[in-house]
């Protein structure tokens, strides 16, 4: 049988794997996270955002259910690399007042991969009419951008201020 | 002599140098994307993406010369990731109506990691009171937003629909 060519379906549902990798992987990574975090308001948004992350988890599952698919996770080689440069920071800005401004950085980088993935799955649900994806997708779209505004919030306050003054 | 904690100035440093291996990369990337895209709209996007990567390129140069440092890369393993992703695309979309929209999502996901990056540099070149530094990265930072509109406008318009109907 001659191999069919991809649709917009099998992208969607290919991008959907990808993003299901990440957010369990970051399920992993934000302990890690909000452990390094030196000032205790980081902690305590790292430690939310992994509660968002887990709901995360759950709403990519019942996306997969609205397509008749199973919840399978596919290696994302951006969300290795990206979350590979946060364990980095970790390990060289360990003691450092400069620490906390490069976790900010890393988990910035994380959530603005995760915005353009969510902004484009919930574009690609609408046109594919899948509805009740789109919403889903958009609920968590509005969070992980939520997310990085009280990172830039945390950043443009005490954090960086703290880090330029030691 | 005992090992110095790192500062906020070597963040900026380090982080300068990964958006600089980024944008270099990009720059072998981008043409690969346009001669893979399929619709002239987005073939034009990226050709004229390219001419301003390469002036972030420069731009990036004078930042480094600016804090009396030499214009070097190290590898940033997040933009390895999400372009490894792009070229998975074009391989396994090739000859689909697809194509373009996932070229477009890879596209985006590149755009969010700079604007990231840009934001936090941005940031940083303020509170080390480098403001020339923060004017070349706000420059860059609007570009990239620009560049990012420009791809969710195409999507938003003829290239999906395509994928869609075919």
């Amino acid at each position: 049988m001659p191999k069919q060519p991809k649709t917009l379906d099998d992208l969607f549902h290919d991008t959907l794997k990808d993003i299901y990798f990440a957010e369990k992987k970051l399920v992993a990574t934000l302990p890690k996270m909000a452990k390094a975090a030196q000032h205790p308001q980081l902690k305590k948004a790292f430690e939310s955002h992994l509660k968002e992350t887990e709901g995360h988890v759950q709403r990519l599952e019942r996306v997969f259910a609205i397509i008749g698919k199973k919840p399978v996770a596919k290696t994302c080689d951006a969300i290795v690399g990206i979350t590979k440069e946060g364990a980095e920071i970790i390990k060289d800005y360990k003691g450092s007042p400069a620490l906390d401004a490069g976790l900010i950085g890393a988990a910035q980088a994380v959530e603005h991969y995760e915005i353009s993935r969510y902004g484009t799955l919930r574009t690609w649900a609408e046109e594919l009419g899948l509805r009740d994806a789109a919403t889903l997708l958009e609920t968590t779209l509005g969070e992980e951008k939520g997310a990085d505004q009280t990172l830039t919030d945390i950043a443009e306050s005490a954090v960086n201020l703290d880090a330029e003054a030691a």
